[in-house]
């Protein structure tokens, strides 16, 4: 089958994808008549910002054989993501948050309800291997192995595979307080990172991996000596992003954006990261990711619905509107 | 103080409320963009029916305390059940359930999401009895056994407390396939009903526990022979409702209605035969049982959110809107 | 009975609450196809801020025994205030107001409808005085006696019962000009303050009050020397407030905040201000009325509906997320 | 001015128009947060559904000058009726009436708000009779008269003065429990009858104001014979309508159909048998009246936003689609 | 790449599919403030339908490049619909319909307003045969020669290049009135149906196509004898469908359903069938072909998003709920 | 007929009103639910925004008689506008576009699909002259000549056929980039632009007219000098608006607001500017305009549905609420 449109996925998201359910606008869980719902995950949602900007990429998660299991693949593979390699489970439940979007000075609200799904007892036996040896890349976050023990131990499985496989490996920390204390993410991650290629953190996570509260110069330098990826990328909020690749540091500022949904930009930057590596180059990745990152704000769903004209016309520096 | 305003619940309901997530109208769950947020709980929907025909009720349950734990007290004594006998606790979460409404011969589809729920982990312990003595009866279901081993223990143990305070129990079999075989329900209930004064079951459950498929008449003379309640109580759906008392066979029709919310309508009729019974006697128990069930099916929460006029009016035979 | 679950109501506020419809968002009262419904009454925020900080609070108005009385009690006592109190009748109506939230520099539109309500007949009499003797504490505002010649009577009567049986009497001002002339408001207050034991105001109502434009501290002052409270309170807005004791001035700043809905603010800065005098003091009072008030614009309900959580987060000064 | 495109109305309905308020689908006004906003009047109901059939009218009722008021004058003209005869009014309230649907048997549920309205105060002095003047037919209903006591005068007074002007009246009963008593209505009804060319009613009305319960041919035949207008009509629900002139009964059979809204299908009978004695006769009347009434049944809002192809399919005999 | 899961679909379906927009419930195009979003066109339903049932399909359309031909695109490949095959246009718009959903005796109602949309333009030479050629199936609808002369060529074009590819064809007549008169029709199908393999039809327009009121049973007979394809299948309402093989006649009863939206229920019989033939025989193809347009009727899509399970427990005879 | 009920529109405004289509708040064309529908026009903007100032004004435009043109005039004359003067059409579309509000740095976006609409075949044989010629004004845009061939042709019909009746003509370049080219406009508008009374631009239209950049002083003086108008205006923005007569620059600042719906600003200030010149001056005209692009900046709906006390207040300086 020489076919060209069946082309397999070329970056394959693995991780968690949940139902997310938030009341519409200000409104509170504890008095809102109905809750919406999104998807919730950040590889799938780095695997539909890839396809945004032209990549084909695949979404792997486990997810019980039910009405809500469908309704989390659909959520992603409306988009293009090929979700064929995803593990289907007669057990399970899909795991569930709720989030309460708050308003200055009232915070964002986070309730999980995510422990025992079907997500936190995958093992890398369950995967297909064939599948996502097709790929040229993985990519994966410092959320699975947060999940489970044995989603710990299946994240450092699929790992070694990948890289056995020839797969280039991105990680991002991710770091997620509710779900582990800083010192049980610091054991699981010091075993993960020697085997990725490209490590992404923000800021704060880059000094909890090294217990250390240093400049972001000195983070990445650091992390890349200590770990040895092929480059390390930092995202610094409104300071922009940075990146060290053992030779030269890269930097791009941030954009200016209004708010609608601030969940997911970290994915999105991912996305951008990800397609300008593949497509050029460190910098350009950097700059991709910060307009991926700055165009999420403003999209009501995590997944980083985005037209590439509106990512291309913010790299081009044209932006008529007001900030407002 | 001899003030009245402040006077305890006379009847009290305990058991599990969930929060019920349901699509609107004949939307599927794999689909719609929105969930309706319901409070779910059969014991919490006999207390609701009972403030509404003008019984103090409270009710009593174990929540986590968080937003989503509130919401379900707040959907509960927002119609006058005192809810300050209830377990809050710092871990757990709330059960959840999904319901689809289906159309036929597409069935309503119901996902059960409520393992781990805080409200399986209750035990008597955790109770205020002082609270529970001020009340005259006490109202359980066989789903709170069906919870966990951890539940099906606490029943057995609250009955027995109950009855040596003296408060009168009724007890609704209510048996949920979702949650337990029927082996396991019988060999749980067979430890509870001779401790009932009131037994109540829908027909098929009544069979369910004698494992025998017998005139309904002769279940309710069995059952009655068997476990020596005050009165067993059985719902034949459109056929309407039966009561022996050892002493005679009392009957009522059921009532034609137009179906919007089918969930609670048995809890409905546990409320009217209370307040029947509490008020006169076993024969309107049956009346206002079968009244609250029809009207009921009008009502699109799961509360049963009747109007006392409703109840009397339909007592009385007054039916002026033809049944379309 | 010396069972505490049941404990009378530490605090009660009374004053009409009136049904308030009003458009989704921007969208305007001539043109909007459908109104949120809302619970609109100072008192009632009160009582329920009151509940949010850990104090039971009790509410007291007069309502229609119709559908449209019952909403406004349920989603009162949905909070945990006690509602026994209420006085019900078989005439009357509901008072209702619309509101259109506007957008600079189109103003926020209130169309008042609340004449000949049931609350505006309300009289001494028939409150239940062995309910509210229970209480410590009584809070009215000056929007009841601008209601009728009724109300304007019940006020003075309701004072002065309450200081005869030793309950505390908290009294804000709460000037409406949709309701009365600042003459004809200055003439009912001056005979209502005399028994006041806390006397709050907005600095514009302390100046009508005086009928003098004076310094905040001054006007603080001069109200405690002519009227003899304990205490006067004064709001000013993005000034904070202000409170005099006889002996010394007490200010705290006021916060920043997103308006989500301003309706409510003072009341939920009188919920603050009463937590703090009876669980410390003045300038806890203080403290913690601009807490709730700045969380109060956040919420889209009337209703103070705060987590003292984000209070004791905004009193210790974390306020993580940039103001937007 | 010849031109004919701004010709006057030939039909003007006079009489309230309220605001109605109702929950969504089968929702509770107790329970609903939102309430649809629904233009409600008999005889503006009727103006609508002349211009529907082709016949321009006017619709003449007294309202504040506010954004309420202006809505319901925007949501009687934008289908075309002519409003410049509406009278404005510095005070008073729109009148408004909430409505719950039910669901057999829980009855649809009216809770009027209508007292002291502005249309309450209506005087025959405040109309533009230069305006009406213009008009060949003013349609009024036993509304009006129940509405004050200055009503009650008004439409006497009205009805005077348009035969004085050879204008044609006709007036449909349209009993109110709500509003008045049978002795009252009779005693109002028997004063303003005489004057009336053409007097409509349900059958209910009709022996309500004879006091007499008659078969129906006997109740259009005394009606005729008592007070001498040129036809009397009958609405019979599911048994048709009837129709009387002196000289011959006319009957037609009503139609089937699927109830969405109930409200109003009299007034669009009203509608369709005007369009139908003003453009043929008596039985071309009956027979629109019958269609449009049951093309109301199916329209959600209470006015008869019917197209006149459904009627004139109707008419025919063309029902394709099987009653379900 | 031997890897099953990127496999080619097994059947492609080929035709427009359109935007189309409804108001909620009753409400009318001309009232409704907003309309309901829908993907609509009958040979997407079928692919979809497929799918359902376990079917690997595509879908091929041609689309404008923006919003809303991505939001077609999507709302097709959520599930699981391969669509790598549409033909992406730069010009023309997408096509767009709006339905009324009545009520009897109130019509629905449907506006087309899809003339020069990107579809009508669709070529042989646009398409991609390679992958076309992996497919098994091709299902055509009698809509596509009917948008424009272009497509009438490019659908003549499409037969012939399928079979001569050794792709089996299916046909279904689709009469749409609003597109072309009953003579255009036949002229166009009797060029198209001569290279059919499977010939579907509503009985009418087996008639139409014959130009010959006639048995359903002869009407199939004389279409396969004059069109000589493997086999005539006609569906005939509640009737049930019947299917001929010039063999066999074969015949499967109807279903009762509750209608919650009766667009595409033939296209989820089309898919019903194809399932049926392609995994047994002609006779499981009628039934599963019956259960799916029974089922489809339940769903407030156009497409048929319906459950395996269900289709499976229909076609047991096991119905637990009433019809209501 | 002296009576001045049923005076004649004292301004008409020509050309096409569309339906708009866009989805709620934030929400993607691409991803949304459903879409909110409007009424999007500028001419018929203008004649809304004269109603609501208190000019009586008509609006003219060819419509299909069908629901969504009924849709079109019925949100119309909702407002008091007279459409008496439609041209209906059996043929032809009703024009659309879709918007997406967008969020910075996301812009607004907007899909025309109103090729073929009836109103782009309107010519000045089809409209009624002696309605028109009651007129003392007529309005129209640069967006009719874009339309079609059929319409500019219109144009300049209609603007000579009212300068020889002795209407005023007020004309608005209003470019619109998607319809045609800057040399197409410029091309068009230079045969219009010399039978125009006011000739009004924003800047950037202007400099495109006179195809050069300049100061808005120079654009205005050579605007006059060239074509002769009585009076050049132009919108700048945030700079406010000038005007010069030949004798006199006038100019006014503009307000701040807070943006709900920037659509049909520019139509708000001719509504507002044209009130200005017909009661008082150029100055006047300016000053309303600019507060009525200000308030306009505030209501949801492209119509200016704005209150004349708003306007008042805002000119008199009187802004109480702090910007936000």
């Amino acid at each position: 089958m020489s076919h060209t449109l069946l082309h397999p996925a070329r970056v394959i998201a693995l991780g968690e994808t949940m139902l997310m359910l938030a009341p519409p606008g200000h409104e509170l869980l504890e008095h809102s008549r109905e809750f919406i719902t999104y998807i919730g995950g950040s590889e799938a949602n780095v695997a539909v910002g890839l396809e945004r900007l032209g990549i084909h990429a695949g979404w792997i998660g486990k997810l019980p054989r039910n009405a809500l299991g469908r309704k989390v693949v659909n959520g992603i593979r409306a988009y293009g993501v090929d979700t064929s390699g995803v593990v289907w489970s007669d057990t399970g439940r899909v795991g569930t948050f709720y989030v309460e979007w708050g308003a200055d000075p009232r915070p964002i609200r986070t309730i999980y309800d995510r422990a025992y799904s079907a997500a936190t007892t995958l093992t890398v036996d369950e995967l297909d291997w064939t599948y996502i040896a097709q790929a040229e890349w993985l990519h994966l976050t410092g959320i699975t192995p947060a999940l489970s023990a044995t989603c710990r131990q299946s994240t450092m499985d699929i790992v070694r595979q990948a890289r056995a496989l020839g797969i280039h490996v991105s990680f991002d920390l991710n770091y997620r307080s509710l779900l582990w204390t800083p010192d049980e993410a610091r054991a699981a991650w010091v075993e993960i990172v020697p085997y990725v290629n490209l490590l992404i953190a923000a800021e704060t996570d880059a000094a909890l991996l090294l217990d250390a509260s240093l400049p972001r110069e000195t983070l990445a330098t650091r992390l890349f000596n200590t770990y040895h990826p092929d480059a390390v990328v930092l995202t610094c909020g409104s300071n922009g992003s940075i990146a060290y690749n053992g030779v030269q540091t890269y930097c791009e500022p941030s954009h200016m954006f209004h708010i609608v949904n601030r969940l997911g930009a970290g994915d999105a930057f991912d996305a951008g990261l990800l397609y300008g590596l593949l497509t050029a180059d460190l910098q350009t990745g950097l700059a991709y990711g910060n307009a991926m990152a700055a165009l999420k704000m403003t999209i009501p769903q995590n997944l980083p619905l985005i037209e590439k004209t509106d990512v291309l016309r913010l790299l081009s520096g044209d932006t008529p509107y007001l900030m407002r």
